[in-house]
């Protein structure tokens, strides 16, 4: 049976600043607590319930883990139905970005992007075409928000999630800055070369004045019929696409 | 004020049993608003907060319009955060579909798709893409559900959304019949041709046996990175982005 200080500390873990307090977040269900195990990931505590253990794999040795009832399960977990396994794992440090790990390469980069939800799909999205790692800006949404990690469906175990000052980043980059925006070049006429930013904007503002600032080349997914506006999931993945499409 | 029987009509509107017993469903912000009035939709009756009266346009004589207080609309809307402004509209019956309506243009076909908010970013993407109407399953999620009337952004007043047994469909139509799977054709080296049903799955199960059954040509997204899938609203977009980029 789970404490209650166990209780509290692992259901605090659903605001970003415990979070960040105890380096630890929450990953949920057997399909993605078994992908973080496999991942460079440091797992910490594995809790879950007999129903599930017959199909959870072999728990490594260095991971704690803990037999706990569907009553504490249902205490601790983010989901409406919880999905019999949950783990704490540990919030990692990531090299600080460098001209080297920009260049060659596309890179995502979110301006306060904040639906949990659209960033968790553009995670996936973004490890279904290659990418290595996506930026944010500081103002965006948690990475480790449980319902991020939820909808990246496992592929945050493998995507980096940077957090940094964009503004900057745009202005002192030596690749190329494109941004996504509603009034730029068709994306299909764009030369995209072989390295580049690709900047997409909030949810309901766009790109940040300073940011679209230091943007080289706007970009734009051209329009056929009367909608006002593409999801910020789906631009991005009609531009990991397109990447995708000339790179082969 | 409103009157009990009034909140409780309304705020039965958030179960599709109750919208299909009284022919009604709800749409929440002054945009969305805005653009049912435009629409070929029948607004029913319209309640508003004063705050909300000075952003919204002159409310057509024929639709029944009331201001509450904010205690009122925070009974009756289904947003954590009400937007000052909430309508009744009535779900329309759209004609059955024939076969005059399938040829020379593409639909998207969805087989028990059940996240609104997948429901509602199709809706939306597909206006973008100058799709006229989605095809749904009838084990589909409602598409006047509130979430998914909120995810289309307005795109509901112009995208019909059409309701059949889509086994039926795919076995009887004269188009082809494309289906999105995981080990097909890639999409790139597809012939669409200029007319056709394009079938997405489910968000766990993909698309059911009897469905697949009548597939003509399986096509595939292709991978580059490690992600097992893709979400059905992002598989979506990229058939209507790539059949738009053949299109020009």
């Amino acid at each position: 049976m789970l404490s209650k200080p166990q209780i509290r500390i692992i259901t605090s873990l659903q605001h970003k600043k415990f979070r960040r307090e105890h380096g630890l977040f929450i990953v949920e269900g057997i399909k993605s607590v078994t992908e973080f195990i496999h991942s460079d990931y440091h797992v910490v505590h594995i809790f879950y319930t007999s129903q599930a253990a017959t199909k959870l794999i072999k728990i490594p040795q260095n991971i704690k883990s803990e037999e706990v009832g569907e009553d504490d399960l249902q205490r601790i977990s983010t989901l409406k139905t919880p999905q019999g396994v949950l783990a704490l794992v540990q919030i990692p440090l990531f090299p600080t970005l460098t001209e080297d790990m920009l260049s060659n390469a596309f890179h995502l980069v979110l301006d306060d992007i904040q639906d949990p939800g659209n960033l968790g799909t553009i995670i996936r999205t973004a490890e279904w075409f290659g990418l290595q790692r996506i930026i944010c800006s500081n103002g965006s949404v948690d990475a480790y928000n449980p319902k991020v990690v939820q909808a990246s469906m496992g592929s945050l175990s493998r995507v980096q999630v940077h957090y940094t000052d964009i503004t900057t980043l745009a202005h002192k980059a030596s690749v190329p800055v494109f941004g996504a925006v509603l009034n730029g070049t068709p994306i299909y006429e764009t030369d995209f070369g072989t390295e580049g930013l690709i900047i997409l904007g909030n949810e309901g503002k766009g790109i940040s004045e300073p940011v679209l600032a230091h943007i080289q080349q706007a970009v734009t997914i051209p329009k056929i019929g009367r909608a006002e506006s593409l999801n910020v999931a789906i631009s991005a993945a009609l531009f990991c696409a397109e990447l995708a499409r000339r790179k082969k």
